[in-house]
């Protein structure tokens, strides 16, 4: 790590309340978030500070539940089942927690992901979400919301978002210290918005997002018009929103989508998260759309395909796509 | 049709010989080609002066034999198949050879395609290079081979480069009347090069490629960067196929084959020529490669996938690809 990045972090971890002790438990939710608007790019791998704002709809009841406790060493159990400390899972969360909590405190961590398995979708957002608001549970920081979502930004950028329900925009900001890097909730009640998760591949990634990103800013001379792809789309995602209007919502959130993952296609070694049966599914929703449908696809760093609609086309849909897995967004939990 | 490209059309029809009045019979051949720094975009759609150069290889014996002869009445017949006069095929190339022939003058067309069917090749490139070449010698014209590539651009972009065997590169040119846009040869003999041609879908094409072309560079942000990866990828290409640098010719290749789809895949509606095969033969030729194998794929605007490798990899590609139709560039014909 680099000092600029060093003392930047310090700047973020100095929204704590110093001199706070830990209570007996704290208990927190952090729903998982798509983007409609994508983020793929860091400008800053330390801080996650990316290149580009984005804007995601979260999960509603799809997330992370977190309890956290003090304990006589760290422990983190997933999903009913203890992990092993020096595992994969484990080593990133307790980094984590070590820039937030006294150097002696060891913690118990016991975390579920209501996301079902067979849903393909990151859990490493809704996960560092609620880490930041159980440890603000814990202690009684109090933190804000916004200050919450810088916290969960340095655990993975994209749980910035999970902070807040609905509809999310994560702002690149400009500082180096990525005080202004922040995600706010842009407040519109949409009942009838729906997302569906197509899990079309159990095919292990071939590669994390973040070697993704960094390999697409490296090789991609396509990746340089990124920044316009999304200078483009944002401003016209957020509209579409406060406007509810779906079809605007849903063509520019497809064209992100395909942006995006024409950067990554054109990286070297190619990023090629598609399977054959992601352009099978891209097909499908072509042709939905097509005879009248109004849905729209969107895929994040991996062969599973997303579908945007409405409730007005979702028995059509689901004709289409029985298997799907689909979310509303804006149930109360 | 605008006034300029109607005077720049007159300078290219300019090269012609006047008063020239024809033989009995005009016979000639010219290869299909395979792009390896691709053709995607015009800057002129009637005198198709494209927006990059490209480079190529002749598909040696796959191409098409053309035999011109006048005629009582305008008829084309194809692969021993008379063809409508309102067809489409006869259509455009009657509308060709009117910028060549003396208004009075109906003409015969016999024309052969050697590529199979199954391989999917375009053929409008080799047969386009066949006419020109075969009026020349119908007229007695002895048109240069630089003025037979002028002259058969006006038929399709990429037939400038089938008038030529082995490696072709096309220059993009500046000239608003295209003067300058032709068609060279590399002058390397590369008898170990092999394209294998991979036909993964018989499938229609969803939309043509001057369409195509047109919609990626009105709708794409990303095709911005278009020229800027040919401008990496073109003049490594050449020196590649100086230096014999098969590795490196296949990873520029692939990579520029990649970004031209990445410009497709981000415009709207999305010009998605891939396939599931698509997807499948090129984690395939990942596959190889990661076993060893230097194999590169590369692909035009449809679904079908094209192999590059040298001879001492023949075997084994072909025992992953057993339906491989595979070229031989530089063998005589």
């Amino acid at each position: 790590m680099t000092e600029p990045s060093s003392r930047s972090l310090e700047t973020a971890r100095a929204l704590i309340p110093r001199a706070a002790t830990p209570g007996t438990r704290g208990e927190a939710y952090a729903p998982a978030n798509i983007a409609l608007c994508k983020y793929w790019g860091k400008r800053d791998e330390d801080l996650k500070l990316p290149v580009t704002g984005s804007l995601s709809i979260s999960m509603g009841p799809l997330g992370t539940r977190m309890r956290i406790e003090p304990a006589e060493t760290d422990a983190l159990v997933l999903n009913n089942a203890p992990q092993s400390a020096d595992g994969k899972a484990a080593t990133r969360l307790f980094a984590f927690l070590d820039l937030f909590r006294p150097p002696d405190l060891r913690l118990k961590v016991d975390s579920h992901n209501t996301i079902p398995m067979a849903a393909g979708l990151a859990s490493s957002a809704s996960a560092f979400a609620a880490a930041v608001k159980a440890m603000d549970a814990l202690f009684g920081w109090n933190l804000s919301n916004v200050d919450k979502s810088i916290l969960a930004r340095l655990g993975s950028g994209s749980a910035c978002r999970s902070v807040f329900d609905g509809f999310v925009e994560w702002r690149r900001g400009e500082e180096a210290d990525g005080m202004d890097s922040i995600a706010t909730p842009l407040h519109v009640d949409w009942p009838e918005f729906r997302v569906g998760i197509l899990t079309v591949s159990e095919a292990e990634k071939p590669v994390g997002s973040t070697e993704g990103m960094r390999r697409t800013m490296d090789t991609s001379a396509l990746y340089q018009s990124w920044p316009e792809q999304v200078a483009i789309d944002l401003p016209a995602i957020r509209a579409a929103v406060h406007n509810r209007d779906f079809p605007t919502l849903g063509r520019v959130a497809e064209r992100n989508a395909l942006a995006m993952h024409a950067t990554m296609i054109s990286a070297w070694p190619p990023v090629l998260y598609w399977q054959p049966e992601t352009v099978q599914a891209l097909r499908r929703v072509h042709a939905l759309r097509h005879a009248g449908i109004e849905v729209y696809a969107t895929m994040d760093a991996g062969p599973n395909v997303k579908l945007l609609f409405t409730d007005s086309d979702e028995a059509a849909v689901n004709k289409t796509f029985p298997d799907l897995v689909t979310v509303r967004p804006f149930d109360k939990i």
